[in-house]
């Protein structure tokens, strides 16, 4: 048996979500029956401070290998790392991911992917222009959940007519210059929560075509004019519906176990198929059939298992004891495809990935939800 | 004590709806603790067969002094009948509503109210003119399980900012000339099963001015026209945002057992109210807070009780013995305004109906669902 094909992946920003995915990427891929690949962290950035980027590496225990970069600079043009993983706001995504391709680096960059559609656009042709792998980091497309939706779940249902799916947190007392509030780092519900649900809707009804926008409507917040709630209803065609919504004031999960519904929905000729919360990580699912069918199927991500004292999870939350946060799954599509030689993940292409950010675009448009020309523009690099 | 007021009824179409509705005219009122007002069925009329009022009647046990009428003119235009309830196709609504005030009868006409907003709005005239009563039999805003809502448990969630309502069948193979699917018939999901969807989302956010329709989508009819599925979204306002929809292709109940979620949620700032299927009478609620309450509730309507012999339902659909269908709600309410000398129900004024209409008239245009003129006419009474 040959080894297994080794990813080097490069860290710019190590905030939160670096430090799970980090994580993850620590967990002997052979815990998810994953033999002929395997990740290795190479390398750290933080924008400004080595200090920082040390301390990150050591407190996800990285191997001693793995070095801290002064800049994202630095990092990017080291030979090491064979991929970089995005995690800087989405206001600094445009930049950065050029920042790596540039560099000859494969990129594997956080949602929102892009401020707008016209970043992205330049991205996937710069990206195809050098022949490198570029991945939108829509990580529940590569859950088995998700490989059990489109394979043996949402089959059983028939034409789907309609797909409903909510992000909203039932949190609003954000400071003003929190991203979820902060039009400099391209906040608001929409691109933040917003492209989870669009994610879910898209799964069900895209085949290649982008959906008309139907409508939509935003409350803007009052201080900062980013979105706290919006609602966008898609039109795919061929009596085909969505409804994608998200935002702060109302919650997809008010008590937190899932009693008041599902947070996607998905409705076919034969019945639906839910989603529990949360839309951003779901485990739970239900299939109701109009045969009168309910069958429950819940998913937990792999780990080194009870016992192991090992614990992963992102922002407040911590997960059971041994489970990984499942962020490895699209880590390892990442891995098979530059293995392959493909430029894109299965999961979600970069025309999927385009399509979704012109729904945001138009829908930010309608609504004068606006961010900083530094934010939106495609100039490269920024001046100072 | 002084004896109950007794509202007699004439029944124009004698159909279906009008027999449960007939039959819940025939239970006590003391079986719902209503004790001031009775109801006594003096007569009905079919559009052209004084047999089949004469069968009606019977097929009831309609009180001995009940009178079949061989026409609708015949029926108005007698003295016996204090009110009308119209259950004729929703096409033919404004031209009945207007023969009944004509004749200086007070009028509940079933849903959709009229065929657009135009005819309503001249039959609002005409019944102020006239000094009568009249409303729609939007009969769910008239349930306990409503006042329960309007009292207990909407005020728990706090400020309401998202409220969605679906009633779809999963069924659309009906007969082009079924009253679902035939314009002559002013068919269609929208009028028939949309103004529930749009009722239980004006609860939660109509505060007596006109939602903004931000977007609709419609699947029409290959060959009737007609929607076959409708999607709705409005903005009332100040970040209240509303989901209606409705439809032949999904179902709101796919299994007939509620397993598939609510069919009507309102998202509040401290929580969801859900209410379970039918949408069209709903009996099962659930409070969920962001402090983890959860609480169910349940609203069976009262009647004669078990051991009586006695069902009603509507459709394919019978109740468990003894429990009435519902419909003596709404009857009460026109008993109390007709004693009382109120011109509208308190439930849903005739503003209000106006508003809806004009949000269903929009949708329509908006998609070219035009039904013939003879049913969008104001004209009265239409030529032969």
């Amino acid at each position: 048996m040959s080894s297994p094909y080794e990813l080097k992946w490069g860290f710019l920003a190590c905030g939160g979500i670096a430090e799970t995915f980090a994580k993850d990427l620590l967990i002997p891929p052979s815990t998810r029956d994953v033999t002929t690949i395997k990740h290795t962290i190479v390398g750290a950035a933080t924008s400004n401070s080595l200090s920082r980027a040390a301390s990150f590496l050591k407190n996800i225990n990285a191997p001693e290998e793995a070095q801290p970069y002064a800049t994202y600079h630095d990092l990017v043009t080291s030979p090491s790392p064979t991929i970089i993983y995005i995690s800087s706001p989405h206001s600094h995504h445009y930049q950065h991911i050029r920042l790596c391709l540039e560099a000859g680096k494969h990129v594997l960059c956080e949602k929102a992917f892009t401020a707008n559609a016209a970043q992205c656009s330049a991205l996937i042709a710069l990206a195809r222009e050098k022949g490198l792998f570029l991945m939108e980091a829509q990580w529940t497309r590569y859950f088995p959940l998700t490989e059990w939706l489109r394979k043996a779940a949402l089959p059983r249902i028939g034409r789907i007519s309609r797909v409903n799916a909510d992000l909203s947190i039932g949190k609003m007392d954000f400071d003003a210059t929190h991203r979820m509030l902060n039009p400099d780092l391209a906040g608001g519900g929409l691109l933040d929560l917003g492209v989870y649900s669009l994610s879910w809707v898209f799964l069900g009804l895209y085949k290649g075509a982008r959906p008309a926008v139907a409508g939509s409507a935003v409350e803007k917040h009052p201080t900062t004019g980013v979105d706290v709630m919006t609602s966008i209803l898609l039109d795919f065609g061929e009596g085909r519906h969505a409804f994608a919504t998200c935002g702060m004031r109302t919650s997809s999960d008010p008590d937190g176990k899932g009693s008041a519904g599902p947070c996607v929905t998905f409705q076919g000729e034969r019945g639906d198929v839910l989603l529990f919360s949360p839309t951003s990580r779901p485990t739970r699912a239900r299939v109701v059939l109009t045969d009168g069918t309910v069958e429950e199927k819940e998913f937990r991500p792999p780990g080194p298992g009870e016992g192991s004292g090992w614990y992963n999870g992102f922002g407040g939350e911590v997960n059971p004891e041994g489970e990984g946060h499942g962020m490895f799954y699209e880590a390892d599509e990442c891995a098979f495809a530059i293995r392959d030689g493909r430029l894109e993940g299965r999961g979600m292409g970069l025309a999927e990935t385009l399509d979704l950010l012109r729904v945001c675009d138009e829908v930010r448009e309608k609504h004068g939800v606006r961010f900083p020309e530094r934010v939106e523009t495609l100039e490269y690099p920024l001046k100072e």
